[in-house]
Formats: structure tokens, C-alpha cells, sequence
């Protein structure tokens, strides 16, 4: 059944989705032993302010650090 | 408590919706036998490139096939 | 494609849950309007110091409720 | 490597989950003993039709209920 | 920073999940050009009667097919 | 509404778990200006091989780090 739910930074292209969920169906597949057939993948994407590594959003952190 | 996110195609109307979560809050509340009220749903819309079946996302399959 | 993810109470019966799943996946498919075929259905179970509400997970708020 | 996944009804600021992934980061590195370093926080926001308690969703339920 | 649940049924081997994570993260790695550091990958398993296709349960399909 | 959902590796004690959902909950209330009632948490725990990070599960990990 591999369910697989991909969260990423929006502003992927539709050519990086389509290579990332065929390249990782193939993965998932191949490792577990199940039919490529029976793997979904659901992708939500967020942005800049939707997430948070050490209490700092992505736009938080690129605002504090000065692009010298 | 039962606590449910749903993980839809983009483009159902509100109707729909609306529909939707009455007749799941009233399923999973008669079935394990506990309060409506504590049924929550969550919704997440999902693009035609952000769903994948056999590592192929709904929008670059479409393409595929031919509409004869 | 419903993909359902339900989060539940530790303890449900085999039987309450295969009820629940079949009352769900027929409300969502007649209600959104597709083949029951397509819907999915993901159960996880929390133990009772894994859901909290207000900051109190159920083990904590049973304890502090005296059962007069 | 607590990963916390937050969902929010659409509409807060920038500056109210800026504050909101501050807090919870430092909040579950403190209480659970590990480096803020580590945490992750993913925001998913829903709208009025896409989160509903009872089997109503939000936007339904202000519908019903006259503001008088 | 790809964030990757992978939702499986019970019963996979250490071999297999790390066989899995190492090619998953290796394929959204390449495919989405970010570091395989960034990538995270957590694994829910769901015993028999928690993964339901068309509103039946694992365990309960397989009570209805009798093995000839 | 805010609902959390909170991935842990196994092994936190049931006084951990109480701390870091009063915190967690106390500190998004604040944050965003609604009451603690409203905020609900679940926590899913993550044994040794079912997290993994840059494709190596934490179990692989120690495994290959000689403890010198």
C-alpha cells in the first residue's frame, strides 16, 4: 500500500514533481517489493512563512541573515 | 475524538464539501459510537500534479492518454 | 482519490473499525460523487497520553478528575 | 527530532506564526529536553469550507448562525 | 526540505525499511536537486485493520476471500 | 482550531509527554490569540528504524558509529 505523503518548499516545477514522485515510486517499489502500482504519493507544498526549522520560519531566517 | 484529515483532488464545490464532512462526521460517530460533536475534519486540497498513482501525477497521466 | 487519514483512541474493536471504515468510505464516495473503489483509509490509534486537549492529555485529565 | 505539523484555520499573519513556531519550538525543546535545533514545524492552513467540528464546516456554520 | 511520511503495512524488516529510506532519499534527493541531508523520513506502520481500500479492511478482505 | 500533530521518537516518559503538551499548547494559544481549549495535539511515536535522516534510519545510524 505505501501511502506517501512529500511536503516541500513551494515553487517546485511541474518537471521536478513529476521526476521526484516517478523516481520515488521506482524506490519505494524496488526496496519493498510491492507493484509500482500500489504506491501513491500526495505532495503539499508550503511557503516561506509555513515552515520552521529551530523556532525561525524560512522567510524569518533569510531576513536575518544579510546577503553580503 | 476522532480526528480526520481527507485528501481530495482540487475543484469539489462547497456543496460537495459541505455534504462530505456531514455524511463522514455521521458514519464515524455511528460506528464508534460516540458524539457527533467530537468528529473533526480537516480538509487538504491536492493539484493534479501533486498526486501520484504509480508515480505518475494525475495531470502528467492525463496527458498520456489520448482523449479519443 | 479520497485518501482518509483517521486518528483515533487506543481500543476500538476490530469489528467497531471495519464498520467505521465502511460507513466512511460510502458517505465520502456518495457525497463527493466517485467509485468507493477509489477511497483509502488510514487508521492510527493514540494512547491515552498521546491526545491531549487543552494541554491535558486524556491519562492526565482521568487523574484529575476524581470518579465520585 | 520532534516534527510538528500545525494546521490553521487561513488568516494569521505573518508576524502570528513567526511568533507561533518561536514559541512551540522553544516550548518542546524545553519540555523535552532536547537542542531547538532539531525541531521542525510545518504549517498547512484550511479554509472556512475545509475544517469542520460535527459535521459542519466552519463556513456553514456562520451561515447558520445569524449575527445579530 | 523534504519531508517524506511513508505510510506502510506492518510486517516490513529492518533491511527493508532502510533499503527503503536510502533509496527514497537518494531519489528526491537527485530528482528535486537539494542534499539528501535535508531530506526526513518518518514510517507509520498500520496493523491489518487499520488500512482499509473501499471500505474494507485488510483483515477483513482477506477473511472473505477464501484461499482455494 | 489549532491542531498539532506532534512526531516523537519513542521512549519519552509520560511526564515528558504532560510538559510538552501544556507548553506546546499554552504557547500556540498565546501565539496566536485563541483559547487553550481549542488546541488539540496528538503525538505519534517513531521507533529506531522508522525515522530516518540523508537516507540512514537513527537505528543505522548508531550502528555505524563505533562508540569509541
Amino acid at each position: 500500500m505505501p501511502i506517501i505523503e512529500m511536503h516541500l518548499m513551494t515553487g517546485r516545477t511541474v518537471e521536478q514533481k513529476r521526476r521526484a514522485v516517478a523516481a520515488i515510486a521506482e524506490a519505494a517499489a524496488t526496496a519493498l517489493g510491492v507493484s509500482k502500482d500500489t504506491v501513491r504519493i500526495l505532495i503539499t507544498e508550503h511557503g516561506l512563512e509555513d515552515f520552521a526549522v529551530a523556532g525561525v520560519t524560512v522567510g524569518g531566517r533569510s531576513e536575518k541573515k544579510p546577503q553580503t
